[in-house]
């Protein structure tokens, strides 16, 4: 491609509003430009690493035995309605009527046309298993739109859907679809890990793993073993009950004054005492019954965990009008200590070693001290109910927990039957009998992913491409179009480059000489050949993208040097 | 692909609501399943015909010096305001409001986005000419979907923009796309025409051509030339002048009774005429004001080049009211004969060669006879006003014209200014005066295609798919899978081929020789291999899909002869 046609425009500054690395280069280097809030056009730089990563996902997708189609991004609601999860979704779903005031969403995923599409064809044991994949636009009305293409409101998306016979069956597509992830995330030249996660809006409970691509800028805190391959969301991490009951100890539980000490921090400040002495307590309304949670004062209760529990269809945190009746006290003071008898008090394994802690009195500016949980206190049951913390022991019981911050670029579901028996689609089974279809889904943000690559692989100047999803091959350049010599030489290997098989962009504009390797820069395209001064001489400079010196090299010796190195 | 894990299920019977073959078939090999009315989704198979579609078109894109890019599907509402056209599309327009109650639109072409996605980028006349394309989802609500892929509401397209700072190169631009569509229908193995045609909602007025594959199904109707080149859309198809004007006859022009006389019909059998004797008078309104056209009562009056003659914003007919308001009597008898001097009349060419013609009289069941055009009515001028006929001659003077039915597969307008003037995209010209960019857009119907493939490319067995586009290179079938030889020299010729590089369909099914055969008719598939009887003879059983007999050829001579063959 010659640059002087190639649209490809860069910027000099950092563009207002691009607050990360990647969301910077990227529009800097011509990548994308945004056309609405969350909404983004990929120019022609863009584009080809958006392919060149969708071929990598469809090779790796083939090479796994699942089969590529094309679903709709217009669905009818009433698919949505069948399977509950237009309620579920909220405002993030986009909905539109047609002119027949028909109600349809903008997909968000495709569980629901996926499972329809194969409810009356997939009916038999003998025709499973399947998996079925498509590449293709998704949407998502974002509250909050930001950091460019890693949380838009339309994205490009991978999305595989697995139909099983069996639970077995079911695992093996798992653990096929979860090596192609990471066969996938190799190639793209990510640092990544694959971690245990939450299943959110998704729903199915089988279990489920995000891939995650380390970078300081990610959304997601990555909880992993500094001793062990145990990595999970910090949303799901597990943690290990090792706490042991302490001795029953001498002292009793008492009623201080503590006026207006109503968090942990005035406790520890205003008592002189530690955090890991305190008791805090979080009033969750389950289903319409009030479920008191009790955490040490260093940790945080994990609501996803307390919902997972109690498995009840709704549960949030009380307000505080609902905190006063319930308890009969304000909150910062409430505590498990004679706490009405309908609220069931569920305490985290930590809670367990305390020996005498200090918690609210259910009486405004009083809180009790001495208080021995095992005495003192009616526990329905000790459990994993709080976020894991650095320095914890692994679950694995294997090392301690350290944290890294990670960009979700892709997960991998075990749905099971949540959509075929929402939907109704069964198979026959070998027994004639109708049982739904078990099912898996698998996802890739093919253009986070982008952006996740662009923040692992970058530096001052600009974007480093690993090769694999690099937009050229090589980046040829003539520092001056007008000596006749370079633009020969130029000319002549743009030319040979090609017919050796390389993709190649040639910069044959009439700019000057340091514009064209900052944009060479910028762009980051692996490998660089400047014919300069030297073009007389058939000597060209060749410099490797990634930290490479450049080197003279004689144009005769080009070939074999590229081969070596690019 | 193993069939026996391909998930493309066929149907043997015609689905219900299926009315034109492609639909049919396209449903009964397992190509597309509708999602909701207009909405479809694309198994396997279909699914790699319009990938290998989607990569000529891309092949002929990039070698016409196109550059890929990908633009949203969801468009901010604002920049169609600027452009006008959210007012012009009505409902067939879908729109959508996000979570902060903001206007967008689902695309149906991309002028606005790709202008304002350029238009502070191509600011000078040495970065044009550009050439940019997509392939992406289009939406349009069609009142009536129908016809499968044919009309639909969300589609594949391939659209192109071109971008030149003058008209020669605009010029230069859009015979380029041209001659690139005429290579992608060729090597899609479609019969066509490129036909002179009208802009629509597209817009612009510099010329335009569709690009129809010809079938009897098609919902457009192409005028073209028995003994020329020329071809046009009936709705645009030019009416060569030649009516002579004759001489003034000797009867004078008389008042007759003509009661209940309203159509040429009435007319013809109430009076014993012919319909080439009668003029017919149809009224519109021009932007408030009445135009008269006249038209020769076999002919049609063409509201197309009414409008574009006129030139006005808003060109209709006139409804019931303001015909009996504006001629002072009933549609059926208005005439051109001492009409209201407000009123324009303009006359098609062929009234000019009526002697002594038969009109309304502007009074309720009466009309004029003998009436001479130049002798009697004021004419403000003789004009191209009329569809086109069968038995004309041609407009370029040579040959007759004749109809055929057509299925638009693409098309290409000179948009000039339209867009870069709406949405300001000015560049610099070599003076560094601002001028707005000159524009071209190119679409391709890519979903459409493969239906106008099928059209023409079947039997009453099923697809006969042409090489180019065929989902599969070679059907390989084995006969009884529980015969040790059969399924030995299947399985052996399955990976012999594909090292061979061809793409093939193994059906390694359970199922009965019948059914085989039978799947393998309708899927198309260019060449059948059957490892039948004569297997542990080293006979397979080749059978081209378009034509052939069935040819028992050894395995030893099987790569040569599908070398020769396939």
């Amino acid at each position: 491609m010659r640059q002087q046609s190639f649209f490809s425009p860069t910027m000099r500054d950092v563009p207002q509003g691009a607050d990360i690395t990647s969301h910077q280069l990227m529009l800097r280097a011509g990548l994308i430009r945004q056309t609405a809030s969350g909404i983004y056009s990929y120019l022609p730089l863009g584009y080809k690493v958006l392919r060149k990563i969708e071929n990598i996902v469809r090779e790796e997708m083939n090479n796994a035995g699942a089969q590529e189609i094309l679903m709709p991004a217009v669905q009818p609601a009433e698919i949505w309605e069948e399977s509950g999860r237009i309620h579920d979704y909220g405002p993030e779903l986009m909905r539109l009527k047609d002119r027949h005031n028909r109600d349809f969403v903008l997909g968000a995923t495709h569980e629901e046309v996926i499972t329809s599409l194969v409810r009356d064809e997939l009916n038999s044991y003998k025709k499973l298993p399947v998996n079925l994949y498509q590449i293709q636009n998704k949407y998502r009305d974002e509250r909050r739109p930001r950091f460019g293409v890693l949380r838009s409101r339309e994205f490009v998306m991978k999305d595989a859907y697995s139909f099983d016979s069996s639970e077995e069956g079911l695992e093996e597509s798992y653990w096929n679809m979860f090596r192609a992830y990471q066969s996938v995330f190799k190639r793209c030249g990510l640092d990544f890990r694959a971690v245990e996660a939450d299943a959110g809006a998704i729903g199915g409970k089988g279990g489920t793993h995000e891939f995650m691509a380390l970078s300081d800028v990610g959304e997601d805190t990555i909880a992993y073993s500094d001793a062990s391959d145990f990595a999970a969301n910090i949303e799901v991490a597990k943690i290990a009950d090792g706490y042991e009951k302490p001795a029953r100890p001498e002292t009793s539980m008492a009623p201080i004054d503590t006026p207006s000490m109503k968090t942990i921090d005035d406790l520890m400040k205003g008592l002189s005492i530690e955090s890991t002495s305190i008791i805090k307590s979080v009033l969750f309304i389950a289903d319409e019954e009030p479920v008191l949670v009790l955490v040490r004062g260093d940790h945080e209760v994990n609501e996803i965990k307390v919902a997972n529990l109690l498995d009840s269809s709704e549960v949030r945190l009380a307000e505080d009008a609902e905190v006063e009746q319930v308890m009969g006290c304000r909150t910062g003071f409430i505590g498990p200590v004679r706490a009405p008898e309908n609220v069931k008090i569920l305490a985290d394994y930590a809670v367990r070693g305390i020996a005498e802690a200090v918690t609210g009195a259910n009486e405004s500016d009083k809180h009790f001290i001495n208080v021995h949980p095992d005495r003192d206190i009616t526990i329905s049951s000790y459990e994993d109910l709080r976020f894991i913390k650095e320095g914890d022991p692994a679950p694995d019981g294997k090392g301690t927990i350290r944290f890294a911050k990670g960009i979700e670029v892709g997960q991998v579901f075990k749905l099971g039957t949540k959509y075929s028996k929402a939907l109704k689609a069964d198979f026959l089974d070998e027994q004639g009998k109708a049982q739904p279809l078990i099912m898996g889904c698998y996802g890739i943000g093919v253009s986070r992913t982008i952006a996740a690559i662009v923040e692992q692989h970058h530096d001052e100047s600009g974007i480093i491409w690993p090769k694999n999803v690099a937009p050229f091959d090589i980046h040829l350049l003539t520092m001056n179009v007008k000596q006749e010599d370079q633009a020969a030489l130029g000319e002549s290997l743009y030319k040979k480059l090609r017919e050796a098989g390389f993709d190649v962009l040639y910069d044959d504009r009439k700019e000057r000489a340091g514009v064209k390797f900052k944009d060479a820069d910028l762009y980051g395209i692996p490998v660089r050949v400047a014919c300069g001064k030297k073009a007389a001489e058939d000597i060209v400079e060749v410099k490797l993208r990634e930290g490479g010196e450049a080197v003279e090299v004689a144009v005769s010796g080009l070939m074999d040097y590229l081969k070596q190195h690019a």
